[in-house]
């Protein structure tokens, strides 16, 4: 099976079995990923009480760890919560937001990688390569954020971490490590809205939550975001209806909407 | 007075009076609560810190504990603004987002119905069944949500709370263990929009604000909730758009509107 | 060079260096107020722990502390970082949201100003009329919160506290304690969504960043506030749809639009 036929079929489970994403995200977000998910068909949570993250997770189908608006306390419930996870065997999706920038989200995204070994790992390019350089990979990596330099150090941190990256970007890419997906939908106005890579991190949470090959479902949630940002696109010309529109077409995306906007290649 | 003339005239007095409605509210909702209460007239105020509570609570007409993302911190502040409503005399509408997902909410639930004692709680089917499985109903209840069963456990619990409850779903009910209120008002693409509930629970302050027949003006909130549902799907077929008409609807509801809408039987 | 000309070349160098702003703001605008930085041109962060203060404020080309949603964990990352943007010397920008409603944010507003002497103070009539009350005027000022004793007050906050002040409302007032300009752009519906206050304070930062006449950079960002609510009312008629449009204006606004929009006097 192909990943057009496999992305409609997934998003058809995802539909119907309305899994439970389990969210420990940034206060930025919060609202949008909660609404992103549920146009999409799964049903999101955001709970990072330490008092009751086993008992969530438990319920849960997949768990994203965001680390976008950090604190001491939160940093113990994600890691009480990826250990929850890891113990049922649903899922873990990290998106180290803002890695690299200060050295507490430098090591708060390494702590986790070490101990909780999330299957996923979605940043952006300058993430990826602040993770590498923090020890993760066995060559140095060049500080500027080229894709071609991402790539190298997502290749070699899927390999030390043992999970999937996937850097979002002009063009999106997928690695396992050994095998890599490039994807180039999308819109330019994806990247003039705040949260639409803590978006396609949950999603990736979604599509990991119904199939467990997580270099696919990763492959998936990308597509997903491009195409949605293309039918968003049609639709507005700046940012603040384009959020809307993008919301929108999560909701309305279906396997006529991606066979008519798949590119070659994938 | 029936139901109709009632809604149309307190809506006018919200708008007239703009009433300070405090919400001790979740991340997730924080931003779209306030633009309801906006758009219906009312004032909102986020706070949640105790040192500033009671001090709060005194400038408020109403006051919102909605429990959604919760920490101990959070809970403590909770029973502080609860504590001093009722000694001030204004309404405490409890939403019990979550409760039965996790002990942690339940107890939370369990405490604030029992020490603070708010005069409604609003919440949907399987919240109000979970909360009475707790120990608030005298017989048992099915854990099967169905609008029947969750609405003898609200009856119940309506008595031993000695609080008007009301159930948002597809028809919505409003009990105060006696009568009983049905709507049939609404949208589907209300369950599409995360905070749906949460913006019925602020609304049902803004209604009790200037109502203090609680049961009336419960059943008023989930009125306007559902016209404006309507209104807002007459505008758009997504839940991006749905939502920005949404809380236009808000701003736009009016008695000729809700004479254009109103169904038989209220 | 007027205001016109230096609105549009400062937008210009907004857009040109995409300055990194550094926002300890509430939670209900956190995700409004990224969005309005992103569309004016500028790069928003939120970031709030103690632990990545330092760090973070090195990174920034201005700081935004707005105390809308307080606690004392906020109030002293508060301080860090106003200390440490003070030494590194970028714009502190003050949004005392809420003071004069509880002590609390009364006092830690105090303490702010006293301690690390923001270049602006940007919050509506009644804010400032609170902060001169307690104690930063040399005359006692009257409680109503009309735009000329407002307008005394924050001349003589100005003075006493070496700031600029910024007041918004129908017309807005900056002064620096000698000068006063007033900007009579804007909209109604402009009042009727939350966190407008937070989005001209965060834009302020943005202006502040690239022009360190702060009290041309506080009349720029009021200047462009307005005029991108006067677009915005040009393509809704309620609030849900304005703020998409407002947003979208932020992103859209330029020379042209700023000319025939222009009102004398300015």
């Amino acid at each position: 099976m192909n990943y057009q036929q496999q992305t409609i079929q997934d998003i058809e489970k995802v539909r119907e079995k309305a899994p439970l994403i389990h969210n420990i995200t940034n206060y930025v977000v919060m609202n949008s990923t909660a609404n992103a998910l549920i146009s999409i068909g799964a049903s999101p949570v955001m709970a990072h009480a330490v008092e009751e993250m086993e008992e969530m997770v438990g319920l849960a189908s997949a768990l994203v760890i965001n680390i976008g608006t950090l604190s001491e306390k939160w940093i113990e419930a994600m890691h009480m919560a990826g250990k929850a996870a890891k113990k049922k065997g649903i899922p873990v999706i990290l998106d180290p937001v803002g890695a690299g920038a200060t050295a507490f989200r430098t090591n708060a995204t390494k702590s986790i990688i070490q101990e909780v070994k999330p299957q996923v790992i979605r940043g952006n390019a300058s993430e990826i390569l602040a993770i590498a350089q923090a020890g993760f990979t066995t060559k140095g990596v060049d500080s500027t954020a080229s894709a071609e330099s991402a790539l190298d150090a997502a290749r070699d941190l899927a390999r030390s971490a043992g999970a999937v990256v996937s850097i979002s970007g002009k063009t999106d890419y997928i690695t396992d490590g050994k095998k890599v997906e490039e994807i180039s939908h999308g819109h330019p106005l994806m990247g003039k809205v705040t949260g639409t890579g803590c978006m396609a991190t949950a999603l990736t949470a979604a599509f990991a939550s119904v199939n467990s090959h997580y270099f696919s479902a990763s492959t998936e949630a990308m597509i997903v975001m491009g195409i949605a940002g293309e039918m968003a696109g049609d639709q507005a010309q700046a940012p603040g209806t384009f959020f809307a529109r993008f919301i929108d077409a999560l909701y309305l995306i279906n396997g006529e909407e991606i066979k008519k906007r798949w590119t070659n290649g994938q």
